[in-house]
């Protein structure tokens, strides 16, 4: 293991993502133990799924979709993640997304707070996340201004700052969540943190030699 | 490491896939270690991807084909495996899946030989495997009658195998390739040897006690 300082490892999520969640908690558990920090980067797979790839969200395919579902929980159980709620058609992340993004600008780690609180609503607890309005009540249980928050969901500026920031992520080539970028390795999926350790651990792809 | 005696690991692939090609090696490297044998399982992604998820093959996507290609290579020198030739459009697994189906009722050894031979032509060598004059060749160079491969390629029974084979892995819900079936855990994918080897190991999905 080395801790030399190294960039922060660039985490790309989408709240509405189950696998995201377990993205979430499996990287912020790895990335400090190689001296790393988080760099939470908002992506929203309603654009790169739907209108780029014009594929279908991945649980709703016969066959994968039942297998995904499947493995989702199986994946939260062997890393001991609490998971109640798997995919639901009828949640939209969109708001929160807004909100995370003004959180951003402010205060990076409160937004993360808030992200982490969300992904926790919507998959321990089961609850929704759409409306502005729920958005806004966990918004000010941890401390932030009501009217603030309702605001700069309906503000364009930051309308625009959430789709840079997923244009950003297009040009970067990420399509689907949670992707990982380190040290410019993107790295695809919530079952892809052996190899997301594996850079950590070697900064190069070179079969090790045994 | 248990090396008590286990069933054998399904192995479900498709030699037109870059990432079964991956898969083949890795399984065949990763089961002996644990005691265990693997059961070459014919699939057809041609039917599973296109026809019933009415999805179209990965690597042709925006954005995700790209990233797929890459990573395909980069897996590929991670674990050390010759791999020159990459996806190809043109090339049709069909001829050979028979011939595989036909050599599987014969004998099966004979069959994951001429499966890997067939693997290790195309990615390796980056030869065309579509013809069924080609698949005759190799199979004779194994030791086959060349007339008695290309009437099994033709032969509406060895036909009707290969198809109750897809059909049965559909029903076995596996829908890409590769695919594992472990004492009858279905894990997708040959960045997933980690989690075959977890079950090898623990034959649990059981966080483990830390």
């Amino acid at each position: 293991m080395t801790n030399a300082a190294g960039q922060p490892i660039g985490f790309y999520f989408d709240l509405q993502s189950p696998f995201a969640y377990l993205g979430s908690v499996l990287i912020e558990r790895l990335a400090p133990r190689y001296g790393r920090t988080v760099d939470w980067r908002p992506v929203l797979i309603g654009v790169t799924v739907l209108r780029v790839m014009k594929m279908q969200p991945l649980l709703t395919y016969p066959l994968k979709g039942p297998y995904l579902d499947m493995d989702l929980h199986r994946l939260a159980r062997l890393h001991g993640i609490s998971l109640k709620q798997g995919h639901r058609d009828d949640v939209v992340s969109l708001n929160a997304m807004r909100a995370f993004c003004w959180l951003k600008q402010g205060d990076p780690g409160l937004a993360v707070r808030f992200a982490q609180r969300m992904f926790e609503r919507l998959r321990v607890e089961g609850l929704d996340i759409t409306a502005a309005e729920v958005v806004a009540d966990e918004a000010e249980r941890l401390g932030v201004e009501r009217a603030s928050v309702l605001a700069a969901m309906a503000d364009q500026s930051v309308k625009d700052a959430l789709r840079r920031d997923v244009d950003a992520a297009i040009a970067a080539g990420v399509f689907g969540v949670p992707t990982f970028l380190v040290d410019g390795e993107l790295i695809w999926g919530s079952d892809r943190m052996w190899m997301v350790e594996h850079w950590l651990q070697h900064r190069s792809w070179a079969p090790p030699a045994t």
